[in-house]
């Protein structure tokens, strides 16, 4: 049996090996990037769905529109211009999570072997999406604020990518946060040299320390950056809605290529999260999981102040990561394995990074665990790594 | 700006520009293949809907595998054998609607310039997709009894296709339905050149006269073929529920390019189409559905016996469409706009062919419109074409 040569590149193979592993009874899992599953507002949802389902059931179980449904995409305007974003109707569809648009992305720009620029690490899933694409992913190397600006260029210099992926606010898996000044010389530099931005903003709600900053899109004047919503993180990932804001040009192509993906994304998952965000209940429900990872957080951030000396680790102020760089010496592929014996996962660091390597990194999740989950599990990650130094 | 090379064929702008005429007022459309929207069992899925959601929120609202709910894919496989399908988990994968199975298959299988045979008409959709992973398609010529199989084996020889895509029961565009002796004989051709079948079987459960013939599927041994069945008619297409059955190596594939599209199809669409197959009203409701489509087509295929000599058209025995044949001095692009302006719609069967040409043939929808609307409207039609006879 012969597959189509886009595969050749696409295994994901070590990840779904760690999350078998994952999956075994009694493990403290830092590995995946989940909410916490006592953060859904269940029974709000059944009563929303069962409410739409009756007054409106003929329409919602109806095939729908490939773009979204029309007052979705309104509030999705509406969120967007809270973040300093102002967009049209023809200038937004929805998407099946933040994942389709990503996708989406590549198949509508890129050609076998164009080149698709991204922080190095970054987001797992973004690189298969990229590689099933046949596009090439280069990573840009990253300080404390995020994606290096001047790296950036120089890269685009030498590879002509067709677009530049970035997650600039709690980014995956690294947990930084690009400041202002930063975000308005990449986009300059972008656009300067005619290369696209697809910024990818999924936890920007997810704030539990210092200051908002405004998307690189809201700084967009010409249709120069992709702008890639979700509500997976704010009301439920199992429904998959999420959303694009680009040039019309490009939410058309958009449009095309997800007809032949799915069609349209479910009715009544789009028809939930619009009436969701309209209850009068989404600021006080993001208000209680912030203040809820807040405390995750602070409690993981406190267990690290533990670790042993050369252990680095990032302080975010806010999403879902913290970003663990352990001395040189140490492996943290090896480590897995032994914390995993030990009832504790996370995923090793070098999956994220496009060029492989930095093997002496990891990423933990802190959304997911209980508190007293996070307490025990900080402190077997503690112990293997101490029995590991000596 | 520069878009991908695959979006070169994609347009469906022709299309489009029919379904934007279609949507005015007081317009009688056969043009769709929608269910009849007064079909929607809305009270029973709103009940289901809140009962899941209130007992297993957390994890509905979670994210879900990308192969689908364990429940469900045991559905699909009770479904599947009642067909005459032995398949087992890990031969099978949930989709996000049929459509989402059709895509995989190319996006699996076709590196671009391969060659895809299909019948010929065939479904406009699949064809937009697999346009969009730069795929050959390649029409074989239909009779009564659906693809001709000669003509098949004679473009195997020729085009060395990767698969070949067929609906054998109640086609779209066609209506017609293959016999169990030309399914057999399609089978062997297609085994002994090793080309893989991907059969696509959305109408199979929507029957309203003559006996049930078994897919493809059940007749295959070793692998061959890709079966594609589809919750969309039965339940809800706004869901966007469905399943492939395949070798398991191709599920393999399947999973891997699914992550990069929408991750899972929404936990909640899989959960409540899984409840409704188990909650003891399926029957009835496809029973209640076929009553009321069979009157529908009978009522259409009244009318067309009215229609001028000259004019063709077939008696299908299930499913959504008729298909009609004009005088070859005809030209349906043409009626087409004489029909939109005295209130009436159909989709030009030009669109449907690979190749096109056939200019003189329609589709029809018997599904979506009333009763009232069949009568007022296939008067319509029948006028137009009367008047374009003199």
């Amino acid at each position: 049996m012969e597959f189509a040569k886009r595969l050749d590149n696409v295994t994901g193979s070590a990840i779904r090996a760690i999350f078998a592993l994952i999956g075994q009874p009694g493990m403290i899992s830092f590995a995946g990037g989940n909410p916490a599953p006592e953060s859904f507002p269940s029974e709000d949802i059944a009563q929303i769905a069962a409410d739409l389902l009756r007054k409106n059931g003929s329409t919602i179980l109806q095939y729908g529109g490939t773009p979204g449904i029309g007052s979705l995409k309104n509030t999705v305007l509406e969120m967007a211009a809270q973040r300093g974003i102002r967009a049209s109707l023809d200038e937004v569809i929805i998407t099946s999570g933040a994942t389709q648009g990503i996708g989406l992305a590549a198949k509508v720009l890129c050609n076998p072997d164009d080149v698709i620029l991204a922080e190095s690490p970054t987001f797992l899933g973004a690189l298969q999406t990229f590689y099933a694409y046949e596009a090439k992913v280069v990573g840009v190397d990253m300080d404390e604020d995020g994606m290096v600006v001047d790296a950036l260029e120089e890269k685009i210099i030498r590879h002509r990518p067709k677009f530049v992926y970035t997650i600039p606010t709690f980014q995956n898996p690294s947990g930084r946060t690009m400041p202002m000044k930063r975000r308005q010389k990449l986009l300059e530099v972008c656009k300067r040299h005619g290369v696209l931005v697809l910024e990818d903003d999924p936890y920007c709600d997810l704030r539990y320390s210092g200051d908002p900053v405004p998307p690189i899109k809201s700084l967009d004047d010409n249709g120069h950056v992709i702008y890639l919503l979700s509500f997976s993180k704010i009301i439920s990932p199992g429904l998959r809605v999420g959303a694009a804001i680009a040039d019309k040009r490009i939410i058309e192509k958009y449009n095309i290529c997800k007809q032949g993906e799915d069609l349209h994304t479910a009715n009544l998952s789009q028809e939930i999260v619009n009436a969701y965000m309209h209850s009068g209940k989404i600021e006080g429900h993001i208000q209680s999981i912030c203040a809820d990872y807040r405390i995750k957080r602070d409690a993981m951030l406190d267990k690290l102040a533990e670790f042993p000396k050369g252990v680095r680790y990032t302080r975010p102020d806010g999403g879902l990561f913290i970003w663990v760089t352990l001395p040189e010496s140490m492996n943290a592929l090896t480590l897995f394995k032994q914390c995993v014996d030990a009832g504790v996962a996370y995923v090793p660091g070098t999956h994220f990074y496009p060029e492989g390597g930095h093997e002496n990194t990891l990423r933990l999740n802190f959304s997911m665990a209980s508190l007293e989950q996070i307490d025990k599990g900080m402190d077997i990650l503690k112990s293997v790594i101490e029995k590991n130094l000596q």
